[in-house]
């Protein structure tokens, strides 16, 4: 067979741009993380479980304020462990406020919002929980595990457990309630569940959120460098939640954690409740106009996928591809072209693809349509 | 949840050797494809469609050589038209032999197979087939269209259908068995058939292999550079025919064909019956004893793939991964680490995955099992 | 001392702009050489020394015009050799001018220009001499190793010396004029030298042409593929002849030949008469308005280098550098910034650079001056 | 001219071992800095100046001994600035010496060095100044500018001043001398100088340094992340002093520092004294025995670069080469074929090379004489 080249061309371009500093002064803009909002929503990408020298951290505030410009978060929280704080003989002080403080004065220059929260530090149960949009921190010294929850949500704030599955505390790994963890959800004390929590994921948490409707959360409850722990020079990134908020705001935010509306991203996952998900695959991957090869019912249809996601899609249509079989990789930032034997000529067509990449319940996947206009 | 390092350390060491020549002269050893043999045969890579000056392609034979070397392959065939010959105004001897002993010429130095081949070259149908094994090109200018393929029978060739999805021969793309093609299977005319060429793949074709018991073919069919058809600089490669053969001779391919013994390698796609893919899927995914992470239940599996084939493998097993949801990505020539939740400590576990980038059928994927032992 | 992140931010932005294309089918856009034009000429990229199938290379003339396209090269000429005819068992037709009329047919819808040419193939002396711009090839067949030269100047050709280091004819590798190229030269049948050739460069050859007024030339010679020999993708690229033309047309580019309006690229060199040389530098490096630190009498200079080719420049100024000591490297397309001390306030500043990477006779570079005004 | 390939090959082979990390946990190997011994001392990695949360730095210590490990450093110190202490709302205690004991506990299972060590702050003159080796910093908090010195030298520590260059304390960028600091050295209470601190190098603190007998030093000066600050991702890295030394303990740096006996590593350049300088190049560059190209007088001599330095050289022998013009670039870890026309067939061939990756005074670099053996 000729080569279908210089005949007809299947080109994807695509374009890096990335900040070269000169030695000494850099600011890696490639690195910026990219959701596009869905209609209704912003999607804002928020790291809400860190760490500084101000509990068990290395690092000093404007780190993680640093960190999260480069990576292009909207919303981060330095959520300080109440009562851990092994850096106690070097910052004595009893504020438990400090590093929110030092936090929201390095980014007052700049479009990130910082959020006041702290972890709830305790033995197994209820283990670690963070409580976001607090108000003082200092309040929330309370010996009682359930009573420090109460003040949580007397300073309204949203508050969620932390990995569930750690194996210091479940050397199962295996993210199970405990009655005390039922108890509080009873009494919407507990919102939420981290599903991702630094490189663990955890099916069993997912399952928990699903069977008690609590907010799907993901962070890097990162202690050192994201840069490290994240393998970012190499391609990777921290997880994030991506909160669907009516504003860009705060407030906004808080809301659309208690609406549980949010999609977990790590490790090239999606992970939330279709709800949410399913818009935010439909935004992440356009596609234009399709057209046929001329002289043929084979239909070019170019998918842009507008993400730092990689998305891997199952067909699960009726068609069967050209160049392609079953399962397609589009990498971020990239076009793709497939090429559909739609067998007759169509004004349009439906593709439904099963979203290996996205998940919306342990070891399940949505099935999204692509609906292609023919040109 | 504090940071597992420097406590515990999880680490895949990558190494990447490559050539680089002082401008000027250079050979790439780095694109060199890698496949492991498997229990009683050696896995021989082959690209059996190829074309040179001497009928429509580009190239004199020896760029052909050359690529074949920097590519790692075993064996090659020079499978010019025979009928077609657009550049017969300047190189106008009828001997269609030629570029196959350029070719054999070029490569005896080296450890390179060459095969002689040629392409029957007719309109629909039967459309393209190549003859390989043939011992004398010259005699397959035949003009009866079933005939052709009885007298490259009678030189003991392997017979293969090219492209049967061309766009140009079938506008809807889709691979069809017509009565002359059943006619040269039942005649035992036509061994095998091509569901991979250039840059297409055909699940219609790979169907029409499994219902008339044809071998599995997968060639680039190349006429200019494979360099540029691939994309061999961005890490592409061409596609190619793993043949099972008992020896690293010619006759033993010839008989590995013959015996339907291929698995086809395009693409990060391995194409092929189990009865070859199981075994060959196995010896490229090694795993070293396993060990729990200490006073946990969480097994480290560590999984080395020795090849140059990218695997997504999506999880079938009981258990849930502490690290990974279900699909797992194992890139060409590393290791990954998986962490299995097996919650009872165990000393050997089973775990089953369905092999995303193996095709057995249309739309479908092998189930292999990881047999692992704990240390 | 505090770092100065964030009060300043020295940053440099590249963009890199790749075409990835879809398994099968790609045009390498971002090897494409880029020059600036110079006051007063188009500066035309040629590669006059090239062979295909019909001497003795190794591919079809249209691979010649992809590689050319792929380059961003404005002129080629595909050079076979007239005597020495290796393929003529298989291409046995006596018109020597085929691989110009192919690759001219080849290139009809491209803007590239193909020049006639061919190579006049002796032992020493002559050795190999190129002919371009000739009429007919054909004629050129004269066994007389003047009288060819008088042909080639009857058909108007630029004619120019090959390699004359070429270890097979000189086994020191220094080129050397024999009476017979000095007579050439006196009777105007020799109008240029290749001072680079394939990957080797000659000081000597480079002081032949500045004592005897000879055109100074560059080429690949390639006989095989450019991606190879030159390691296109880890970035290098093939020598090339930067021509400055009154026009983009063949007969503009021959008037430069022959007006000696010429400098060569090759491995990050430029090589040339300062006549040329120097406004191309001056073209090349792009100067915006530079700026003092606040408060300092350090002048940012951001320098981009628009060009192909890494520039090494070595400081020949009065001044010191803050973040540099004297030898600087512009990478292609990258701004850099140099910080210059000059002590008091200036409106506008001379920084006078020898230019490394230039060549104006042998193991002597340029000292081009950069005048930076200061906003 | 005939392609060399497959005659001749000039290889390069290059191995880059790299470290790739399960996301979440990794050590970045391959940035490790990489420098040979020379005859009689060890070369021993150093970077004396760094701040941390204990001083006007953004992370805790023990980032700082994770960073110099990742680096491939011998020896650090981290040296906090005795008045200066703007986190003193937060940390509060006078203990100046507890940076110094949190990185010694945090490396102690380590090969890394931890010297004690403070940073002087004052106004200019005498600006800043670094004292290592101390034995208590808490006795360093001295009011008068000369009496801290004193008691510096007491503890008999090794003190050098910070960025003379400084363009806060001096608006020219210009090094210069004040009286008190040719008091100091008169006392022979201040031993070194900077030449590099952070991404700057002054040409001036070199020629005080040459002039005053002072040593030669290189910092990072660090206060948030050396991977940000000197792109470390994209190949960049910190400036180090690197010292030689009879052994490879603290003792022994201390009086590698006291004799003078450094070279600073920054940004591809070697700064120091022609007799440590010119013992590292000499051991950097190894060169095999090196051969005739066969039949020719052409000397194919392999140069191969040992370093994390790139390397650039300058031809200043009565040789030419065939491949090269004069200036020369040897990429770090590579090796490089030269070809050296020799004209006359040799035994042994002396290739002398301006280094101008190495600087002993301003300006001016030393020429290095390569020896090469003829197989």
């Amino acid at each position: 067979m000729r080569s279908l080249l210089p005949g007809l061309l299947f080109s994807i371009t695509s374009v890096a741009v990335f900040a070269q500093a000169e030695p000494g002064h850099s600011h890696k803009l490639a690195r910026s993380l990219q959701f596009p909002d869905v209609p209704g929503y912003k999607v804002m990408k928020c790291d809400l479980h860190q760490h500084t020298v101000f509990s068990d951290g290395s690092v000093w505030p404007d780190i993680r304020v640093a960190e999260a410009l480069m990576d292009g978060l909207d919303a981060i929280s330095l959520t300080e462990h109440l009562e851990y704080q092994p850096h106690k003989d070097d910052i004595p002080h009893p504020d438990r406020n400090r590093s929110y403080e030092l936090a929201l004065k390095e980014a007052r220059d700049h479009k990130l919002i910082v959020i006041r929260g702290s972890e709830i530090t305790r033995k197994m149960p209820p283990g670690h929980c963070n409580a976001v949009f607090i108000n003082d921190a200092n309040k929330m010294l309370i010996s009682d595990s359930v009573e420090v929850f109460r003040e949580a949500k007397r300073q309204n704030a949203f508050v969620f457990w932390n990995h569930p599955n750690w194996i210091k505390q479940r050397t199962d790994g295996i993210a199970t309630l405990t009655p005390m963890h039922k108890q509080l959800i009873k009494e919407k004390l507990l919102d939420g569940i981290e599903v991702v929590n630094d490189v663990t994921y955890s099916d069993e948490a997912l399952q928990i959120a699903l069977d008690n409707n609590l907010t799907i959360m993901g962070t890097s409850d990162i202690h050192k460098l994201v840069d490290w722990v994240f393998d970012v020079p190499k391609g990777g990134h921290r997880p994030i939640t991506l909160v669907f908020a009516k504003e860009a705001t705060a407030e906004s935010i808080r809301e659309g954690l208690m609406n549980r509306k949010t999609v977990v991203f790590h490790n090239n996952l999606l992970i939330g409740r279709d709800e949410v998900l399913v818009p935010l695959i439909k935004e992440s991957l356009k596609t234009g106009g399709a057209k046929y090869t001329p002289k043929t019912t084979v239909l070019e249809v170019e998918i842009e996928n507008v993400t730092s996601c990689e998305f891997m899609l199952q067909n699960r249509s009726k068609y069967t591809f050209h160049g392609h079989a079953d399962v397609i990789t589009l990498k971020p930032g990239e076009k793709t072209t497939i090429m559909v034997k739609t067998v007759n000529k169509l004004t349009s067509v439906d593709i439904p693809f099963e979203v290996l990449s996205a998940i919306n319940a342990p070891k399940s996947h949505p099935v999204v349509t692509l609906q292609v206009n023919v040109n």
